[in-house]
């Protein structure tokens, strides 16, 4: 098992990565404050892993939320569910939130935990890919409001983060390759010596080969960690790197529908969408453009937005990001691979000009 | 105008206490950070003050919702018409939320303001005496839930409050007394000079003598300021301490249907009820049950829960109260006017023995 820090001061906490960390009874409760616990699961993954989870919190009173599978269901109807839940069960404020999921059930329950009581603890034990490497680690919760996505959170940090890399041999193909999409963002925004890693790696990782999936994950939370650290509330600008392709991915998952496509399939298209208008603005070579291109295409990841979404289409939902600040879209965007700013000083007719060579004529 | 500072390290803020506040147009302004604002009142409120409100704010963009009035209307459902508004008008994160109204305005608009892109600024301006004595000071936001009240919600600073004493002239004489409980209270847990100063001027409030109001406000935000500072999160038990009368009259609230009682009014009968309950126990003289009593009534107030309240429906409504930790239920309880403790230490049947004094037969 390898331990890494997320450092801020109180509230700093610890992350597990390791096999078989189920079945290691110690390690969650010695982080469970209070006597009672909430699982919040949802119905992929509780027949799974849930009775192997709940077997380590013997000794403690424990229920459970179990909700529908689904990035459409990260609504705040469903912060509510849990609400109910708590409330019917009597979980008063020493109790703990123990989310058992991918990304969405980590940010519901995160959210849940930040609101429920003005806040009660609150613990992440991610089982895909991409809860693993990103929104496990760094106290990012909320939920999608109809007219955007994450519109709706709080900053919230967790007690502790428990990865269990056996939960990726029942992960979906589909699932996996979406979360090696934000592996390869740390390459890309911050880490070339493991972006290098990665190309001779990726089918590695898809084949599930244990050590390069340990590696994948522990390199990927290094970087978030050490980037959270410095800007938790992304406020110096550090932390808004993370969010490389995230503005165009928000655009394609709000355009689509939430749920149609996976957050890391938009993510990986947004980043290749980045990278050309980066090589537009004269500042990414166009060899690394191909680069990226090709390292997403052997991850199986989609790098073509979908036909139905236009340039206006894009324009339109851009707008109402949350990186608009004062009017201005800020973006990501890449000087090389490995190395990327955070800028609203770009010519807007580059950015539509990107934009409208996706357009289908 | 008089100034307090809330001390909270560096988020510290300012209560502003005087006549006329709403024409100083640099007041207001000198704590909006961004260029945009959204006003949030409600269809009381906004008829009287939103046109003198929103001309101090010309030069930003501003917006505004308006929320049908009573704590009915304290819901998620209508954080969410906030989001939505927010949404619409593209706020971004350097908005401000202005709450203009009373308790309900601020609680509703201060969650709205923690929870919305993870966070944007606040300013909160109470026109009621109970907001300006109390709810708008110190942090708790947040909404009710069907099975409690404020069961959802965060701790937010605002970056100032806003005090016009002015706004006290046109509320309703009900509403004036249910605010008059919050100051009495403030002289029950702590402050038994003040008290007595209520014992003679209690007339003078409700004739709305300004000095005598200016005073009882300012008064009961010295006295909340420094509780909030000292415990911020309550976490020493200090905190807890402005609960007085809270649990019994929150039971009331959620029994006969959020609206039905006003707070003030639920909380009037909470503190004879733990008074009550603190002579039960011995550490309270029975003189002083009476002249509790006494400055209540004197105040409007009333001293007798409802008779559809029997014992046994106050027992599991207190039961689910977020002041239960580990299944004791925690009371606030006074060993004289003017000192008070919370604990779970007391034997159980006094407390039910007071409740069942309460019963109708």
């Amino acid at each position: 098992m390898e331990t890494l820090t997320v450092a801020l001061g109180e509230r700093s906490y610890p992350i597990y990565i390791g096999h078989n960390l189920f079945s290691d009874r110690g390690l969650i409760q010695k982080h469970i404050p209070g006597s009672s616990v909430m699982v919040v699961s949802n119905s992929t993954v509780a027949p799974l892993y849930l009775s192997a989870l709940t077997e380590t919190l013997n000794g403690y009173r424990h229920d459970r939320v179990i909700l529908p599978d689904g990035e459409q269901y990260k609504t705040l109807d469903t912060v509510n569910s849990i609400y109910t839940s708590l409330l019917k069960n009597r979980h008063d404020r020493k109790t703990t939130l123990l989310a058992l999921g991918g990304g969405v059930v980590g940010d519901i329950t995160g959210f849940a935990a930040a609101s429920y009581l003005r806040g009660v603890n609150f613990i992440q034990v991610p089982t895909t890919l991409l809860a693993q490497v990103d929104s496990s680690v760094g106290g990012k919760t909320g939920v999608n409001h109809p007219l955007g996505k994450n519109m709706i959170g709080a900053f919230y940090q967790p007690l502790c983060v428990v990865i269990d890399t056996e939960t990726l041999n029942t992960l979906e193909d589909r699932q996996l390759s979406a979360g090696l999409a934000e592996v390869i963002k740390y390459g890309l925004i911050g880490d070339y010596e493991f972006f290098k890693w990665l190309e001779v790696h990726v089918e590695d990782i898809l084949n599930r080969d244990p050590q390069a999936l340990s590696h994948a994950i522990w390199r990927s939370c290094e970087n978030k960690a050490r980037i959270v650290a410095a800007d938790e509330r992304e406020q110096s600008g550090l932390r808004a790197l993370l969010n490389l392709g995230h503005t165009f991915g928000h655009a394609i998952e709000t355009g689509m529908g939430y749920g149609t496509w996976l957050h890391g399939e938009a993510v990986s298209v947004g980043m290749i969408m980045a990278a050309e208008m980066s090589h537009r603005l004269g500042w990414l070579k166009g060899k690394d453009v191909v680069r990226i291109g090709r390292i997403l295409e052997r991850a199986r990841l989609p790098t073509y937005p979908p036909k139905q979404m236009s340039s206006d289409r894009f324009l339109e939902l851009m707008s109402v990001d949350k990186k608009v600040v004062g009017g201005r879209l800020r973006l990501v965007l890449l000087r090389a691979i490995g190395e990327s700013i955070v800028t609203s000083e770009f010519d807007t007719a580059i950015l539509e000009a990107t934009l409208r060579s996706y357009d289908v004529v």
